[in-house]
Parts: C-alpha cells; sequence; structure tokens
C-alpha cells in the first residue's frame, strides 16, 4: 500500500512550518491542505476534535496533532539514517528541554511583543532569544554539527522576526548576531527555504489580522 | 561507578510526583531532596539554570528538567522491560498528546479553579475531566491493560481531588466515576502509593498557602 501522508495546515502557522520542515528533511512526500480557519473543514475536526487546531498530520488515515509530538513522530517514522534527535537519552532530554523553551517562552513573548510592542514585552522577547543565543554558543546547529529537533522548533520564528523588528523598532541581528547567522545557515537548506513562507507576505498577512483584530474590538 | 540519582523536588509538587512515581516504576533507588522554594538551594540554581524550577533530577552530575520530558529520559534509561510509552510510533504520539493535554487544559484550570472557585472555572474544570474521562473509557490504563505514560502525567492530579471538591463544593467521583474508579486502581500501586501525598495534609497546605497569598496581597 502507498502511504498517504496529509498535513492540515495554514500558511503563516509558525507550527505548521515545523512539520513541513521535518516532512521535507526526511524526504517524505505529503499533500499540504490549506485550511480556512474561520471554517474548518469536516476532516480537521474528525482528527483534531479535542483542540480543533492545525497543523494535524494525518499518516495512513491516523492523525497525530501537537507540532513538537509530530517533529518526533516523524523523527521515529521515517528516515533512521538522518535523525532529529540525538540517540543518548541525556542529549535526547537536553533537545526536547529547548524545544519547549521555545513554546513557552519564545512563543508567548511573540504573541505579546506583535499584540503590543510595548517596551516591557520587547526586552523580555529579546532576554528570551539571548538565553537561546547562548545555548547556540558556536555551534552551526543547536544540536552541534547536524541540524535537528531544536532546530526545526526553533527557525519558523525567524520567518516573524522581519515583523518584529519593524513593528518593535529594535535590530534582532544586533542583539542576537548568533542566532541570526545561524537562521541564515538553516535557511540553505532546502527543507526550511521551501517551508518557511515569504517574511513579507507574512509581514502583510500579520499586519493586516492586526488590523481586522482591532476593528472587531 | 554506582548511578548517582538525586530528585530536587518539593512535596505538594504534582511534577514532582511524577518523577517520583516514574522512578518507582522503574525501581530506581534515589535521594528525594526537599528544596526549600523561598530559598532555593545553590544546587538547583546551578541545575536549572534556566527556570529555577524543581523538580530536578540529576543523574550522575547531569541534570534533566520538565517532569514530562524526565519522565520519558526515566523510562529510556531504566527498565526496557517495563516501558511507560508504547513501542509504536503513532501510540506514542497519541500518549504524549494525552500528557500534554493534561499540562496545557487540567494543570491551568486547577489552578483557577483552586484560586477563584468561580462556576465557570469549575465547569472548565469538570469538562476538561471529561474529556479525558472519555479517553479512558472501561480501559483499566490509559494506555490499556498496563499503567504507563499518561497514567503517570495524570496521577498526582488525584491528591488534589480532596481539596477541589471541598473548596468548589462538587463531586468528581459524581462527574467522572471512571476516572475516580482508576485513580484508585493506580494507589494500587506502590510506586502511586509512596509517592503521592496524603491528601488532609495536603489540603492544609493548599489552604494556609492560600490565606499567605491573600494576606500579602
Amino acid at each position: 500500500m502507498a502511504e498517504e501522508v496529509i498535513l492540515l495546515d495554514f500558511w503563516p502557522s509558525l507550527f505548521g512550518m515545523r512539520a513541513r520542515v521535518a516532512l521535507r528533511e526526511k524526504g517524505v512526500e505529503f499533500d499540504m491542505r490549506e485550511e480556512d480557519l474561520s471554517n474548518k473543514s469536516p476532516l480537521l475536526l474528525n482528527m483534531n476534535p479535542v483542540h480543533k487546531k492545525i497543523p494535524v498530520l494525518i499518516h495512513n488515515g491516523k492523525p497525530v496533532c501537537e507540532s513538537l509530538i509530530m517533529v518526533q513522530y516523524i523523527d521515529e517514522t521515517w528516515g533512521p539514517e538522518s535523525p532529529l534527535l540525538p540517540s543518548d537519552p541525556h542529549e535526547r532530554a537536553r533537545a526536547k528541554f529547548w524545544a519547549d523553551y521555545v513554546d513557552k517562552k519564545i512563543y508567548p513573548a511573540l504573541r505579546t511583543t506583535v499584540g503590543e510592542a510595548e517596551e516591557t514585552a520587547k526586552k523580555e522577547y529579546i532576554e528570551c532569544l539571548k538565553v537561546l543565543e547562548g545555548e547556540l554558543g558556536d555551534k552551526d546547529y543547536f544540536g552541534g554539527e547536524r541540524f535537528g529537533y531544536v532546530d526545526v522548533s526553533l527557525i519558523p520564528f525567524y520567518s516573524w522576526f522581519y515583523t518584529l523588528e519593524t513593528l518593535a523598532n529594535f535590530s534582532i541581528r544586533e542583539e542576537c548576531p548568533k542566532l541570526v547567522a545561524w537562521a541564515k545557515r538553516c535557511l540553505q537548506r532546502e527543507s526550511v527555504a521551501k517551508s518557511l513562507p515569504d517574511q513579507y507576505k507574512l509581514n502583510d498577512f500579520i499586519l493586516s489580522s492586526r488590523r481586522s483584530i482591532s476593528l472587531n474590538k
């Protein structure tokens, strides 16, 4: 039986990007289906009845939800010759810790910064990025020489940097030069380049979403 | 070299309980060190410099932080003959999904319910528990016949049920009879019975913490 791999997604989604990058790293062919989030498809509601959110990976009819769990699933299911997570349990736990940090700290700080562009939110966001810059250090990737799990988890956020810098008036390159160099290194990979949207297109989308949110208030 | 396993913990911690249960399920001897959270030890600050939170598992000098990551680490490191996570990637992803649900939905709803005891918070908490009751269904444990990862993730919350019922004036047994039967089944395991605090002692602690919080306002 041929494998059927469907990704229910929405192009500006940071979490969708993670799944796209991981699938492409593993060379998995997939059918990306764009969801209309104001009118979710019966397939989405059926496959993720608990959260009703994208992305959802459907592999031979079975759903996998939550982007970090999805990246782990992809890593365990395809391409064992190019693992995303390290094999050593302690190194695995460490990679999971940093991906969790991205979800717990970087994502909420991003939302606050884009939503309010206040000085305190901006400072907090930069502090969180600097923690990651410290963890990266002089390594090529978070795991060392190979692109891996933490890179997949964080790289989607780079597509929002342009908007953040414009809205909040600061330079991520000046604050975190190593992190920006790392992002450019990641973007040389086809898996990443194909999965992240154009930053100007994304910027237009974010600005128009903010306008419609404030109009609806 | 003999293994050195230290758990930096605080007895009422739901997340600490997860680590205790998992270690005892695997038959790992460990040194549980009670932290004073108002005066954290240099060891805690050194081992978890990012979040500065308990629990922290220190295995032969190396730290593992974040309770669900810790349970996965414990599962990968000890006792492969009694795994907590299933071996099938899809089943693994499913178990991780439900443990993530506990963190994202049950924990925040618990905090709100204990903090406010408002009708909406109470309803939301019950709704979330009912989602879990539905997932459990007529199975002995969340993974089927064997005690596993989702059970470890959720069972600590049972120790707060008495306080919740008293504060918010509702009966979890009436709302979710299968979940309460499951919890009692789990408590027959030595690993769980030894790791969860007495519910009355915990209740006294929660009530006195609430009083000191409102006095400090």
